[in-house]
């Protein structure tokens, strides 16, 4: 076969997470007809990364430092600490410009169909985290999804367990949204919370 | 900034086609948390790939060496050419088992909307390669959508004026489907060439 290196590339690309043989393909293709440089920018990035970063040492999230910029800001409220599953949840909460605490982040959730247990997504680094002395409040911003709740949940108990005060993000309706659309859990979660 | 080789890999995955930035980072923090080695195997993958695959000299398909292997292989019938639009079509045809003749890879179709011409889909090096004295028969099958149906007509055109036979795919009713659920365009396409 000729064409080895091809068929290496479409099998690497395959395993990204949401591509399968049909968009790897397409990948492969692309860049090969249309653009070499970027593939050869995403080879240097890939490597880039992969030896660059790892967790900050405090919020777990991904950096090239010791401790990440977020947690190095003196400007930060070191009495709030909000976990999330994903950078990409604290990023939406940044944007958002209501929240000036400091984060933990999960880097995944508790998914028993998975077998990823409260161990795997780094529970008792959270405990000690939240135990520095400092931490007045936990904020459980955890997906409002199935795996999500779960993951509050499981956190919840063991943060009170310890004797820290827990609150979760409210539920409700989304701003923007007319009743009519919103789905009948979350109307049913807004009027049991109104206030 | 202490997450800048993060960045620079969701830069460089939002660059593969169908993938924005949600998507980037999704990949970039599964590789980050989960899959180190899928990522360092791309990144070897991508630059095997730019640095050993080019274009075969019959075909045009992608192969690491100076003539593919469909185009080498002497069991292949010489007298038909089957020009598609992408390697993906051709492993499509292939996986028929109804064609044994060869092909011609086009690598792109003409869009006149994004400036893509004949020029630019090697209708030059298809004539060439078509007038080879061996070849017989041309068959057309680029895709049934608009841009794959404007450059089956233009090649037909071309071909023609060489004195070349040309054909194209049939257009009718899928197997496996009932009437019911096919397109009108399509039902009018199977009766207008019923046999």
């Amino acid at each position: 076969m000729a064409e080895r290196a091809l068929e290496a590339l479409i099998d690497a690309l395959r395993r990204l997470p949401g591509v399968g043989v049909k968009s790897a393909q397409r990948m492969a293709f692309h860049l090969l007809q249309h653009d070499r440089d970027g593939a050869l920018r995403l080879a240097t990035a890939l490597g880039d990364a992969v030896h660059r970063m790892r967790h900050c040492q405090r919020c777990h999230t991904f950096t090239e430092a010791e401790v990440c910029s977020t947690c190095e800001d003196p400007r930060r409220d070191g009495r709030q600490l909000c976990v999330v599953e994903t950078p990409a949840d604290q990023a939406a909460l940044e944007r958002s410009g209501s929240y000036k605490g400091l984060y933990f982040v999960l880097m995944g959730r508790i998914s028993p169909l998975d077998g990823v247990g409260a161990a795997d997504i780094g529970a008792e680094r959270l405990l000690e985290r939240a135990g520095d002395g400092v931490v007045e409040e936990v904020i459980l911003a955890t997906g409002f999804t199935a795996e999500g709740e779960v993951t509050a949940h499981a956190l919840s108990q063991a943060l009170k367990a310890r004797g820290l005060r827990v609150t979760r993000l409210a539920r409700g309706v989304p701003a923007g949204s007319e009743l009519e659309y919103v789905d009948l859990s979350t109307i049913a979660h807004a009027m049991g919370d109104r206030r």
